[in-house]
């Protein structure tokens, strides 16, 4: 039992979801706590629910004009400034600051879904110890969890979780878009109170049941199908890669089958694989990411 | 093995993939049968190879303007005549008039896939005897081959493989919109080579080692998921009847799970229902269809 002490009161959380329209485990998640929060409620802390992308919710798209979830006060140069999804992204901070009493929350969880077999994970931007010590807090209680840190020192992807260091996007897969999992739904409603509880916690400094050590996925590079002359995949993931994120692909591994049938086998370094086969990749070049296993030791960070 | 005698020769054969946009199991397929026919040949009639929506697929969504599998000679009034698809399915059948020299293909097969776990499954809208006699071959050479008919005497629904009351649509899942899952596309890929094998040995009137009968699972009714004012759904799909395609629905099982925790139980006959939780058809109001399982004695169709 590690005692939690002398860490900064959490007064405001935010949970959301449908910042990506087409994935309904969370915009559903979100849409029924806006009318029944009771499941959300704790005893000294305020939670604020947000159903992130109503527009492209409604039309079932991950987006209508540009991803919102790369619309928060992103660094570098805007394709199209005029985007309804910046626009939002305004609109979402100024109702949060009135909301959280002048700040943004101190805690967000932005709830996603992913074709990929990524079970329940946390995508971490950064190594708060409040993020590391959630992990191995729910990893205590849940099968399952996984933590993939995507951290961009030098340029900000807009994440609307990047609104707050503490929390972290959760991805729960594989399940289609626009499509409702109910036992994936449960499962990520469960998270989502397992953070709450934790939060409920650590705003007292009560002890909790942590394990030594976390495992961290850390980003290394994407790799991309190989792609014909018109720029679509030339190959598929192959099957004995396909659902296998978060265990350790080999060198020579299998990982693309072509329409052909040749096999591409895997020349780098041992690595993890994460989001293997996500939909919404297709279009961004990526077919996987491969990180790197860490082991965080949490007694270190208390 | 029951010959197969006296049979209408088959002279000229369509393969089409993405009729619809965002399933690329038929598209990927039929993209690289267009550039490598090789395996699609047979001695005794013509194979041709369709994309059928581009446009779809270039945007990767189901249609852009209205559905193109419900765009040929539909009936009843169209409520947007200049739509997109409807000219492109005018222009489909005249570019296969002119390749089928002046007649439609005699065998139609249009690969989609769904997120329902439907496996290898064919949707019939007829009991033509060479469907009925495909799916015998079919079953005793491949796992999970279930026929669907949906038969609609009164109305044409405008499918592309209605030109042709030989042939089907294969549907196979679950795979999620806008991903390729190898391991269902070569599973694809062989039942239209098993299809092809079919005609050529049925051209030359050759027995066929048949079962005695097939199942046909005939369309019932729909069922529509219970919902809000808003007209979205109030509940999703109950875990133990997710999955669980093709498989007899028993008066007091689980259907839904409301996101208050509601459990909806069957009220009607012991029925089978097919395309449980397709994304597709949560804004057509069809959580499942069910359907009458019947049993077709093949030995008296020859």
């Amino acid at each position: 039992m590690t005692p939690l002490l002398n860490q900064t009161q959490v007064r405001h959380v935010l949970v959301s979801g449908g910042t990506h329209g087409n994935e309904y485990t969370g915009a559903f998640l979100v849409r029924h706590w806006l009318s029944d929060q009771g499941g959300l409620e704790r005893s000294n802390f305020s939670t604020h629910v947000l159903l992130s992308n109503p527009e492209a919710f409604k039309i079932c798209c991950r987006y209508v004009e540009r991803d919102l979830n790369r619309s928060f006060n992103p660094s570098g140069v805007l394709a199209n400034p005029e985007a309804l999804e910046l626009s939002r992204a305004t609109q979402i901070q100024r109702e949060l600051l009135s909301k959280c009493g002048g700040q943004m929350p101190d805690a967000i969880f932005d709830l996603h879904s992913t074709t990929a077999n990524m079970g329940l994970s946390l995508v971490f931007t950064n190594r708060e110890p409040f993020n590391l010590l959630l992990l191995g807090y729910l990893r205590e209680r849940f099968e399952n969890v996984n933590a993939y840190l995507w951290e961009e020192p030098e340029s900000k992807p807009g994440f609307l979780n990047s609104l707050s260091t503490k929390g972290f996007a959760i991805e729960v897969g594989p399940v289609a878009n626009g499509v409702l999992n109910a036992d994936l739904v449960l499962k990520t409603a469960q998270l989502v109170f397992g953070c709450l509880d934790f939060i409920e916690t650590w705003n007292r400094g009560e002890p909790q049941a942590l394990p030594e050590a976390v495992p961290l996925y850390k980003f290394v590079r994407h790799i991309d199908y190989p792609r014909t002359v018109d720029g679509l995949p030339a190959a598929m993931i192959h099957p004995q890669l396909q659902n296998r994120d978060f265990q350790e692909l080999k060198k020579g591994d299998p990982i693309f089958l072509g329409f052909d049938g040749t096999t591409t086998h895997w020349q780098g370094e041992n690595l993890w694989p994460v989001f293997i086969n996500e939909a919404a990749y297709y279009e961004k070049g990526i077919a996987f990411t491969v990180t790197q296993r860490l082991e965080i030791e949490l007694k270190n960070l208390i």
